[in-house]
């Protein structure tokens, strides 16, 4: 089992926010009108001139090249919904927080006022000289797929929403492996995800491109089939590309003969439906900080459960993807992170755990310190 | 005399600017799971909730509050002009680190890609929520003026252009502690002011705020008087305020009898002319980093004498003032920098000086460790 620790408090929680949880560090010491002379003028008129005459000097001589910007507007914050963006803050100073303890990158939070696409866009293009790398954060659906869409088009960097991708590339990761405790093929999973917010349909692409054949993806509504004449957008995408059988009906339906089940959405899953889930089957209980079921429950019925949780086994936890995958794009000088560069990350992850892998034990912890860089060493190969 | 020190060498230099000057760092440990479920889901949480259901504890639980944003378009960088935003970065990395060692203010550089006074407004009005203070830097006349004005209106914090007001502050402090030098009166001195940009505005606005009534400024194609047609905007404004006797011509007429001359452009003084002027001159040669005038030839005609440099005696430099002020205003809760807050930052900078008041020491060093705070305290009175 996982480590367990003492409750937290708020009184706790509220003291390591106070202030904030960045700073700004300078890289050499300025002591003396020397060191003021180097650093800033007129020393530094000769950095500029450099960078002026060719641009590339600002890939090595500004900080801009390796800065991630965690860019939020605030309207899907956590479980919490659209706080806007000064109360999403806290979790993208986080999030900037973990670019910079689990990749060395370093990261600043921008959340901005707007939820037009384009003027979000256009403000990141007015930017793009400050940064080189941005991490979308929280940001609802389907808004979310256009706003990534277009930022990929306009900025030629790695852009990458994480609640989408970080979380399909973990949620392969494990799935991998829980075939291989289970003793399946993952190609022949019938695997159903409860969710058609933005991680359930990056993580339904994840899986077909994976190779996973029947795939079924439920909003709250049912399953996405063809039959619906309620979609649009992505979803509608996802409907054309998954439910092979079309299957149409709510999760009890979809679940039966299931191998795997993935929980993204606040829908609980009753434990008479995984019971008619295939035999040794594998249930994702993703939603944080409540998960879909009860996981020590779920055990009894499942052969392996994955939470979103620190405090149960195996966690699906972003931090293990997008660290590695930025910093492989960054070293690659990659100009955008593909679907492939995803897939290796994916793959790179599960292969962490050999021999101790097994149905506790699918996924490495956060803070296995090999993670992030065999995750950027598969991401920069695929590059 | 001030300290010499040895040649800095282009390598030197391209050394310690290399990777940027900036970094990134936690305020607290993430090294389990438990630091991560306080910093991080689901600890960070509640903090987000608590500033969604009270705005306020944004200012106390983000980093936002006291960040300031160093802000250039990139159009008027040192003396090398219109380089662009990516080529103004180092500058802009240089002046957040000088906020760091100097006020121990968070500092970020954004630079911006558009000369667009109205897209500047907007692209920070955007991102309001990420920040608590803008120093605009670097930033050509006379658009500078403009953007400075509407940015004040559009956001409720601190905004200053330093290039402006910085360099005001400094030179009103420098000046005061001149006068006391050579015996006269601050109010009584008729000051020349030779350059008529965003600091030779500034500076010409700041002393007459300080009482001064006598003040000329000059820009390319001479005093900036009343019988001029070509004026518009702020430099119509100063010639409406000042130059008393409308007096027309170049520097070379208008020194004839000048107390003071404050060079804050290109063009060079002529030894010639500076002997034109009244008993015991004031001569400061400010552009960097090739004064107006040989520092050691002035002062064989002049009482008193400062430069830009750090290699020469009274180095009139903007870190005396910028960290104070921004510190100042921050601690204080102010919306806006007032013109009395900046008169106050001069007052505190020239009284720093006091029984070492001498023709080569009327300013302090930036190392002298009780300027910031004396700035900044000075500032809060005035709030």
């Amino acid at each position: 089992m996982e480590q367990q620790f003492t409750p937290i408090t708020d009184e706790e929680i509220f003291d390591a926010h106070a202030g904030g949880k960045l700073s700004v560090g300078l890289t050499a010491a300025i002591d003396n009108k020397r060191d003021l002379s180097i650093a800033y003028t007129p020393g530094v008129a000769k950095v500029s001139s450099a960078i002026h005459e060719n641009p590339g000097v600002a890939e090595t001589h500004t900080w801009a090249n390796r800065l991630v910007v965690v860019v939020s507007d605030g309207t899907a914050v956590l479980g919490l919904g659209d706080i806007g963006p000064s109360a999403s803050l806290p979790v993208m100073e986080g999030k900037s927080a973990l670019f910079k303890r689990f990749a060395g990158l370093d990261s600043i939070p921008l959340v901005i006022d707007t939820h037009d696409v384009d003027e979000i866009v256009e403000t990141l293009v007015r930017l793009k000289h400050s940064f080189g790398a941005v991490n979308l954060e929280d940001i609802a659906a389907p808004r979310c797929f256009e706003l990534e869409d277009k930022l990929i088009e306009a900025l030629e960097m790695p852009v990458m929403h994480d609640d989408q991708h970080g979380t399909a590339v973990v949620v392969l990761a494990a799935l991998m492996n829980a075939a291989k405790v289970v003793g399946k093929n993952l190609a022949d999973l019938k695997v159903v995800i409860s969710g058609a917010g933005s991680a359930g349909l990056a993580v339904s692409d994840m899986l077909v491109h994976a190779g996973i054949s029947n795939v079924i993806v439920l909003d709250s509504k049912g399953t996405l089939n063809r039959n619906r004449s309620d979609l649009g957008g992505k979803k509608q995408e996802v409907a054309n590309e998954t439910n092979p059988e079309n299957i149409e009906g709510k999760l009890s339906e979809s679940l039966v003969g299931a191998d795997a089940v993935i929980g993204l959405s606040t829908a609980k899953f009753d434990l008479l439906d995984l019971m008619k889930m295939a035999k040794d089957s594998i249930v994702f209980a993703l939603s944080n900080p409540t998960p879909e079921v009860n996981p020590a429950e779920a055990r009894e019925i499942a052969a392996v459960v994955a939470t979103g949780r620190s405090d149960f086994p195996n966690q699906i936890n972003n931090v293990l993807a997008f660290p590695g995958i930025f910093l492989g794009a960054l070293d690659a000088k990659a100009k955008k992170i593909t679907t492939a560069m995803k897939v290796a990350a994916a793959y790179a992850i599960a292969e962490l755990v050999a021999e101790e892998l097994s149905a506790d034990y699918i996924i490495p912890s956060p803070f296995d310190e090999r993670v992030t860089q065999a995750v950027a060493d598969a991401v920069m190969r695929t590059a």
